[in-house]
């Protein structure tokens, strides 16, 4: 594959900056532009070596790129689109690295001009902490990279910025953006949304919580450590991916309802078939 | 303490088999008598040193005790002290090891003659693995072991039974039936239901379950670890404990769709405030 010439990085907080830290270290564009308002951020940028030039200006920053990175916050990065896809050349790539997509992919969709491709992507990876300071080459090491293209997407676009990306050793998933939003929603927010209401519980039950804390030992400690997280990033994956959160939860308590029933009915086979089930499940995902 | 003359134990399963053992290894007895049906398992009780003596005769292994652990399951202690209780002689302590209490020792109470004591135990070990096969004498080590006394309960023989217990290892802790019930089921019962019902929800999408056992990673794994443990022993926590259980799911429903609601509304602030009220009481729970 052709050595990409200019990839541009708008945003150079943690993702940003490990974009470009990784991309550099790894010797895969000739050059990285980075770009930021706060001009601190672009010279620790620099000196991390996660970019070669950098500017303030993401309509000139992005004039020459052949892909483009979005990694501003989420609420940030359709006007970014706005803004700097009218001035790129013909077949530049832009992608973002939101964590959610469905809505993000249909509003750039119709919006980008012929010529220049959008696809959606949402590298899963992350830290406590945040910020330029943060970044690491390492960030992508083994995490997964999804890309969420259309049937609108241009194949050969696809596959430039899937040859970039899979450079990253990263797990890259291409797959349909509301199907990667029903995912997350599973996997990681639905699951916050529960650990976080099972503490709630027990810290409500006043007659018994002082109890509760002390009897409390491994079981709950691992259905709940996701409650003691980062609260930003929680507040974060449940306003920016709503539609799917709330249709996971709706589900959820649909489940936890018909074992409810099981439970008040007292059949204890039927109670087993339901804990069989999610035990097989459970023990497939994690057994290899 | 005047040391115990002789312990009777009934069932000698895991849990029989591993007080046996541990009362026998600290040398809390001058003799410990091992009941069960079965003479096979009498006889590995005997070669794993958990009893000096046994019988397949309850009435006539208990009659010289001093203290009585039933430790058959659950559905067989009510019947079991039924059947024991007018012949132990008078100052008898009789516990049992079921893992739901209030029904018990309600049951119980009022049918033991007068001079003999009875107080609810519930000792929080176990193993994935079951029999006198698997009792060992650390079993307890470590462990919460909860007694339930009632205001009836004579505090002598509370005193005797917590004395003999307490030189287990064990973290003992004395609290009411009913206190006992509602906290194992808002630390054990609870989010193992919640466990079963998030790794069903998965099953269940078909449009997205290949996606998400693709993508889960260390978050899903951790809350739904215990959705993998032993079917029988998950079954037997809903049935024994089925009041306490429903009502801390109701309570947890209520908590999960307070979130839902809010996130619903989507204020960012007020989402924030429920995660910052978990994430309090996690980071408490588990700061050591």
């Amino acid at each position: 594959m052709e050595k990409i010439k200019t990839v541009a990085i708008i945003g150079m907080g943690l993702i940003g900056g490990s974009l470009g830290m990784a991309i550099k270290n790894k010797d895969l564009a000739e050059k990285v532009v980075g770009v930021s308002r706060n001009i601190d951020h672009l010279k620790e940028a620099k000196e991390k070596e996660a970019l070669d030039e950098y500017s303030i200006d993401p309509i000139e920053a992005t004039k020459d790129a052949d892909i483009v990175f979005v990694s501003t916050p989420i609420a940030a990065i359709a006007p970014t689109i706005k803004t700097v896809c009218p001035t790129v050349k013909k077949g530049c790539i832009i992608t973002d690295v939101g964590s959610s997509k469905a809505e993000i992919v249909s509003q750039i969709e119709g919006l980008v001009p012929d010529g220049v491709v959008f696809i959606g992507g949402h590298p899963m990876a992350g830290s406590e902490r945040s910020g330029i300071t943060a970044a690491t080459k390492f960030l992508f090491e083994g995490t997964n990279y999804i890309l969420t293209p259309t049937s609108k997407t241009d194949k050969e676009a696809l596959k430039r910025l899937s040859g970039l990306i899979g450079q990253l050793d990263v797990k890259l998933s291409v797959i349909p953006a509301a199907v990667h939003d029903l995912a997350v929603a599973g996997i990681s927010h639905m699951p916050l949304a529960v650990a976080v209401a099972l503490v709630n519980t027990v810290c409500d039950t006043k007659e018994a919580k002082d109890v509760m804390l002390e009897l409390a030992s491994s079981g709950f400690r691992d259905t709940t450590r996701i409650a003691a997280g980062n609260v930003e990033m929680g507040r974060d994956m449940f306003s920016t991916n709503k539609k799917a959160v709330l249709r996971m939860l709706r589900e959820f308590k649909a489940s936890l309802e018909k074992l409810e029933r099981l439970i008040e009915e007292g059949d204890p086979a039927k109670i087993s078939a339901e804990l069989e089930k999610a035990k097989k499940l459970r023990t497939d995902m994690y057994a290899a």
